[in-house]
């Protein structure tokens, strides 16, 4: 799509009613992006037109509240609207996915004042989120400037950079252990993303390093951070801890994406163009007729409509969390946290095997690179590295061995 | 439990308000049933005591009308119940599914007037519904005397045999492909069960073959016929078909609970008595510290929990379906069945594993039949050969390659 | 074959000249022992019959040298043997395994004069050797009265027990760190077996806990002991910790022979017995056209080649060791128990795999306990937990990646 | 190491003198190999250099007779000399084995006569072999013409290409259903590579279409062709049909190799960049240190040295039929080919695995294509989609089952 101006065939004038109309929608962007995804994915340019058709589609301010012009959804509809993009591209269903967490980051850490007046101007100015957020990096220092709070510093990471209309930046406060998040505008003079993400996969997610100069932000946008007489401090919450199992399930519905991305994909060639094995004792005059095709894809498909379903679970305990954010307890957090790790590793199974086994089920042609079906081995395997999945399902195991609930951090 | 008066420390002398309390009620039956469920299963002895805690419990007329006094539960809460109560004895868990099938085997096939008159009398006299119904068998023949109906000849298989109170009979009108459904006293001379199940797990489920000598029933208690001019008739109808999708489900579900209780019983005994590995290069202190140990039970828990979810999906669909019985669409039916096909194989898969590797993470001391750990593994080993698992993953391949349907038959 | 007097149909009067003929001679054993494997399981019976078969067959004295009247074949044989005869009855290849090993335990620790004297008494008598060696007890103590040693205590463990007509006994002498082997006659007031082996597993392997009270040895019979000015002392070689591996690739074959006596029973039922699937979409005549059930019996068997191949390349190490014992070095002996904890793991996981499996390739039927094909999981998945598979994996894991060999212990 | 003049630092100016000799000169290669394979991979140039070096290996003759010049080794070693080769570079390795077997074509279908005059000027003349043989395809027609054969059409498929100093091509007389196979020069005007190989892996085999157009041979060179009364005449002999298990077996060990790449590969990157999880309740200095990472690379590695064994086991079958190639059976020949396919398969599913498998244990910045970890996963999951390996399964599974044999064709 890269370099075409994206065209409209379809009404997305007016916004989707129900939360399956908000799903439909997805698709109907996700089948825009599928065309040609491998294409995208080899000229690897920014995708300025993608996060376009995002926000032609109606999708960006999905989980705006409806008073301010957003959507009004909740986050299982969020969730299913990144699965079903990131079918279509797992690269923009990940941008879709980061958006509405650093979207919600307000949500989580923010005061009321605070979220009001975000939510409004996001909504109102269609606002796309990236975020140079990440927890292993300590390398953005604040110092306080003239009552005001300046950034310098580099991220290894970021997600969004280029084609982010705002930047949820992460850093801390000089000689403290205290960080501070802060949304500011990502094209300004203080921000240059290096263009350096050259992975194996998700290659379209501008997630490279980003160097930070002097940027700087009034202490009322420190999220969550109120004036007192002993200076600006941050009242921690529960809620606030919710941020990793968020993102945690984002990952996974992008996964779970990509992966039915592949399977369908993959089911066209075979109905299309594979030919039965000409050397079958039993031959079939259609692929489609082979029995190891039929229950290849069938062990396949309840994989990954099983990890689907316990990834449901899990929004279903999000939903559950955020009908009382303000009261929700260790328990009913580290409970989500812990089926949320269940889902993603899941879900990374699932894909991996259906990344792999697709080949077997297409047949030798299919692994032309005009085919492009390794895009989803590898936009799964680059992703599902972000943290070791033995040490999620050791959590797992501790919940089921002892009822251990997972130590919640501001970073894990 | 066998030879010993059933105690009743809890009180369940009210019925459960909310679907979450019936399960909570199973769950106590599950209780009671552990204690002692491999020793049962080593006596083998004919489960009375057992189906009376069920009665006692009040499990029994769980999805009966509350007008006849019975739960007015739906299949959601059902199938709830049966994987709560086979996590505690998984022959158990199976006597109640295919009770609550045959108790539902009115809805799918008999007249207005006949569903009425059974579900009245079944809530009233707290029926324990056995049947002697298999599909590949032709052998019960049905001759027409006097006009009645007197069924004469041999099942295979049955299941609930002396422990139920009625049973439902199927054969074949002599001379005819026509099939006939009966409910009928279980205790009578025309009736005998060879008790000559001896397999290798389920073996508490009375599941032998069956003599049927002379048992007469008039034909108004044919399910679904319908006298006319032409003589008797059935009118088939789609709702007819769910039989298979819902007694699938049945099945999922006590492997489902079967597989639980493998894991519950394995943990309950690391935590108490495996020894960590004195040989570790990292020697831990404690089993439930060695990471291979917590790891091993978070993926299999994974497993689980996702198979899980996607039995809870497939019983949405029959919920669905059941909102609107008469209307059903073959599309609605066939989908309902993939997806129970998927939940079934991934179920499967989840509790041969589990029933397999509990013993890594048990240790050398816990194969002593004192512990009785395989207990798990031969029971959901032995039910999941009822069909053969890779003609369902195939099943769920051509739906997924070419959305075929599965052919719904009476049978299959 | 318990309770009957053994028949001897084949001629088994002259000794077998090559190894190749050896292993036939394994396999007419497993034959016979084949025929009530799933009768003698059940009966539990102490299996005399069985050794004297082993004996009437001239398996016995495999090892030992020519020149004493033994069958002067090297381990390789004897590991075929082990496999071959565990083909056809787990618990008796198990204990012929424990046999050798034993046997052999002069040649680990002994001194030539004892080696020679002990394996000429043990072939002219025909010795069956069992064992009472478990490095983690320490509850076997030594006292030296009248300059003879006292062995008492109480092993939680042994093998062969009642059928063996010596034991190896380990113990520590009294207050120091000190082990000593001896050979001792089974048959004495000294030592009684509880019989309380009761576990899912090779149930005929007589491996319950052994009482010993009083047994006397003279210090000439400590294996590897000489008399010095400062009392009786014992010199380490590098070959004494080739205990180890060479017990752990006795477990590796009666493992491969059980994983392959259940391909070859269940591969006859599904030939004699299995209908195929009446239900296809593309049905056959035959179970054995299916193609479900050729890809799954030839993915099985292809894990246990690939696990029998890599069982005897680990021989091939052993071998070599063999022909320098008193020179074999550190790096040969860990590289030969690294390869042997990987064939040991591959083995397991085959043989689970093949001992569940093998249900789903014979159909529902074959779970009757009259066809017995449960014995197969039950005998590997019990003998498999004799030290945990994960740290097997993790000592193969640090080679591969840092060369780190296993540290030798006497009992690890 | 394409575009830079290779470098000898080695010494490789005379001929290794035994079979480990041999593959410790491959293994000299495959450092050579290994050292750029990720960029050579990226820039897809055509690999003379690389083919140069495998000559100044001296491995080019290794299987042509020692009277002519050449290495006079068998296949056992030949066979290793693919795996070390492709345990550097998978492509090469791929080159180098179906250069061994277009090299004894001649044996498989040639007359005594014409082995002698191929195997001497090969060896003399130092020729690479490439193919033009492809069993699907009918496309290259021969006429006669003044007593020459004419090859004319289009092979989809080839291998080696312009690397090849000599080609066998195959090809069917024009209207029956006679194939030829002859050897011609690669460098002449009727033979045009298209150069339109652009897959996933296995990117450097020169493996695309070739056009060939009026390719003159004599009747002498159409191998096994013997000038008769009748005309030309071929004798087919069970040794012909050889090529297929050579030819599996070759893929079977450029597969293994390229898996050992991949395991070492990522093992030096885990000693070197991988970090320890910060995070784990159990932290550990060094990610070698991490249990997972020891067990997760301890399961993969036995599950290749299990494949390596099979394959080595098959080897072994292969070299006792080529003991006595004019006498060999169709028994010998079917289980060889019976043991190769499970090998293959056995491989395949190991190789994958790593494949895939390998990031998890390196981390997620392994994931850069600078590292360049993918290029295994992509070498073996192209070219194992050679022919559908379910059918490989189901071909074990018929010997397992029944005892049948694998039909010997000219292509299968």
């Amino acid at each position: 799509m890269t370099n075409r101006p994206p065209e409209h065939p379809l009404d997305w004038s007016s916004r989707p009613a129900t939360s399956a109309a908000w799903v439909a929608r997805a698709r109907e962007v996700a089948a825009r992006l599928a065309v040609d995804a491998v294409e995208r994915d080899r000229e690897g340019a920014t995708p300025y037109a993608e996060v376009q058709l995002l926000k032609d589609a109606g999708l960006v301010p999905l989980l705006a509240p409806a008073e301010h012009g957003g959507g009004g959804q909740d986050w299982t509809t969020a969730y299913r609207v990144i699965r079903a993009v990131a079918a279509g591209d797992g690269s923009i269903g990940q941008l879709l996915g980061y958006h509405y967490l650093w979207a919600w980051a307000a949500r989580l850490v923010a005061t009321p004042g605070q979220i009001e007046a975000v939510e409004k101007q996001a909504a109102e100015q269609e606002w796309f989120f990236g975020g140079a957020v990440n927890p292993r990096d300590d390398d953005l220092v604040i110092r306080e400037e003239d009552g005001e709070l300046v950034f310098n510093g580099r991220k290894t990471f970021s997600t969004g950079g280029k084609v982010s209309d705002v930047t949820v930046l992460e850093g801390i406060l000089e000689g403290t252990d205290r960080h501070v998040f802060a949304i500011v505008p990502t094209d300004q003079d203080g921000i240059v993303f290096a263009g350096d993400w050259d992975n194996l996969g998700q290659r379209l997610t501008e997630s490279g390093s980003a160097l930070i100069e002097g940027v700087r932000v009034p202490w009322e946008a420190a999220a969550g951070y109120v004036a007192t007489e002993q200076g600006h401090e941050f009242a921690p919450r529960t809620y606030n801890t919710l941020n990793v199992p968020l993102i945690q399930l984002v990952f996974t519905n992008f996964y779970l994406g990509i992966a039915q991305g592949a399977l369908d994909t993959a089911a066209a060639y075979t109905r299309e163009r594979t030919r039965a094995w000409p050397y079958a004792a039993d031959r079939k005059a259609r692929a489609v007729d082979e029995f190891y095709i039929q229950e290849t894809y069938g062990g396949l498909q309840s994989k990954l409509w099983a990890a689907e379903a316990l990834a449901d679970r899990a929004a279903g305990l999000i939903e559950s969390i955020n009908a009382h954010a303000d009261a929700v307890t260790p328990e009913e957090r580290g409970e989500a946290a812990v089926v949320i790790a269940s889902a993603k590793q899941t879900t990374i199974d699932a894909g991996l095997e259906i990344g792999t086994r697709i080949f077997e089920v297409t047949g030798a042609r299919a692994s032309a690179n005009a085919v492009g079906l390794d895009l989803f081995w590898r936009n799964i395997r680059t992703h599902s590295l972000h943290d070791p999945v033995a040490h999620k399902r050791a959590e797992v195991g501790r919940y089921a061995l002892t009822g251990e609930l997972p130590e919640p951090t501001w970073y894990t």
